[in-house]
């Protein structure tokens, strides 16, 4: 299948479900009192986002079961011993912890943009920002506990969530930690990408596994599928956030160069000669012009560190697939492939 | 018994469980990396606390299964169906849960001291103490989630857990909004409290319930418990901030009259004529002296305001201590009322 063919069938299936993803998320964290904490808590979900790990969660489980594409109610979904599942609120859990790392984020990296909106913190203000975060972080939880699942399962699930949610405090810390270090190892990178992104991808390939009941191998091997396609698509994150134009992006271009982020991109630069602490010869980023921006990285693709960011997200996602030989050979499974292939290939 | 008697049979108790409990908070939540996220996550819990949530908890395990006062290790605890419950994990998770509304309430109203100590986004910054209580916050769902209770009963704690942090969650939201409304009505004043402060005492004295295999009726009257005492709590909490010495309180008294925030003291005041906006005749919060706190405050005593409000507390604690008809007669369900007496007769 060509690539562009492989884009539409991938962009199709997570279409296709992100609509009944939208529809659960108001279903299961509906508008209530206090009416401005949960104006708050549902603007950045209402704001848009491509749904993409409900996608991949939903996917994994149409895969897991075997059923046909796009046939089944996510809400009373098969499971591998006879049981009825609401895998659909599993998916939107994780979603909505997407959405509270999005706000807390936003507040700690004072970014101000986001989906093409003002960030939660400039909408409405820091402290209802915190809050609204603090909620959406106990009602992923809650929603959680809504899968019908049978307890044991029901518990691990609660058990892949809770932990999910340390990994990504410890990535974020870490990346905040790497800022203010120039002696930031490869390794340490990739360590903070696994915590700070891929885990909630592995969530995401994970709890189907689990909540269907599939066998303690299976659900390894999904979770592996998702931590590397995760650590695949941040790292092709890091490469369009120096790429492609800040309209495209919904937040300013090269933001991670002006916050002096550490990328896989600029540790391969640092590696190979180039002062990456002097690439923006300015102390004001709000004074930094695409003119500059584009200096930058037309230096860093000079020394080769954007192709070598792209190899290393494509060989993570080769090795991210090669996980998936546990699932059926069926539609879903191969959607599933295609849509890590997706992941380091799309353009914003 | 005397009160002072009744005091030191309460403080005994609190202290016997405390060291526990610190020894216990240490297991579950040890120092590792990223080093200074966790040492911010601990630095709170480390500074000290009464540790009133964990006694409440302990003590309705010890009155449910009936065992003598202390003699029983809570670690291997007996439920009332012959197996054996973790409870002092669901303790510490409680405490957990306190420290990490203590560190994002301190940020949201930008309170400098907690404890007697600097808070948390003084003592690091903004950022890490966000961080810091996000990461609090999934640690204490881990912690549940080691008491190795039978499945279902485990998943109704995560339930209770999860549902007492978005309450939480909402009734700050209720508070902060309170400080920029001057028509708070008594209902919505008491609703705030059991959203904000009684939910968390509710969950204390409902998870032994839970854990230990009680049925719905005591699981429920066990909450109630913890409801109304919780609601005198912070009530009593209220009279304190504006009648005890900063340097007893650990922060600064008079605080919620600085901060313009809406208790039972000024509600009252206010039905009863006192201009509650005007009591503090300066514009900057940095310059109120004790003085002008100590004026404030005969105004609202005079009123009877205090007083009113010392009532209020008097009477939940009296509907408190009726739902514990539940316990078996022991020396831990004496322990229970005169802990509901204590926590408004405290000084501090």
């Amino acid at each position: 299948m060509s690539q562009n063919a492989r884009e539409q069938a991938v962009l199709s299936a997570v279409r296709e479900r992100r609509e009944l993803v939208n529809d659960a998320i108001d279903e299961d964290l509906p508008p209530k009192r206090p009416e401005r904490l949960y104006e708050a808590s549902r603007y950045l979900l209402k704001a848009g986002g491509k749904r993409l790990r409900p996608a991949v969660l939903l996917l994994t489980a149409e895969a897991l079961a075997d059923v046909e594409l796009g046939s089944t109610d996510y809400r009373e979904f098969p499971d591998l011993h006879g049981e009825v599942i609401d895998v659909m609120a599993s998916a939107v859990s994780i979603e909505v912890i997407q959405s509270f790392t999005l706000i807390h984020d936003d507040i700690m990296d004072d970014d101000d943009l986001r989906r093409g909106v003002p960030a939660v913190h400039r909408e409405y203000d820091t402290e209802t920002a915190i809050l609204a975060g603090d909620t959406l972080y106990s009602k992923a939880f809650e929603i959680m506990l809504r899968t019908e699942a049978p307890a044991e399962r029901g518990l691990e699930a609660m058990r892949t969530l809770a932990e999910t949610c340390t990994h990504i405090c410890e990535g974020q810390a870490l990346d905040v930690d790497f800022e203010t270090r120039s002696d930031v190892l490869p390794d340490e990178y990739m360590e903070m990408v696994e915590l700070k992104t891929a885990v909630l991808f592995a969530a995401a390939s994970t709890l189907p596994g689990i909540l269907l009941g599939a066998d303690d191998d299976t659900v390894e091997a999904l979770y592996n599928y998702g931590l590397r396609v995760g650590q695949a698509f941040q790292i092709h994150d890091d490469v369009l956030d120096l790429t492609v134009p800040s309209e495209k992006l919904g937040k300013q271009r090269g933001s991670d160069l002006v916050e002096n982020k550490k990328t896989v991109v600029t540790l391969h630069a640092a590696k190979h000669g180039v002062d990456v602490g002097d690439l923006l010869d300015t102390n004001d980023p709000e004074e930094v012009t695409d003119e500059e921006i584009e200096a930058a990285v037309a230096e860093l693709r000079d020394v080769g560190s954007i192709e070598y960011a792209r190899d290393l997200a494509d060989d993570l996602v080769a090795e991210g697939k090669a996980h998936l030989e546990v699932l059926p050979e069926n539609e879903a499974h191969t959607r599933l492939e295609q849509v890590a292939d997706y992941l380091v290939e799309r353009e914003y």
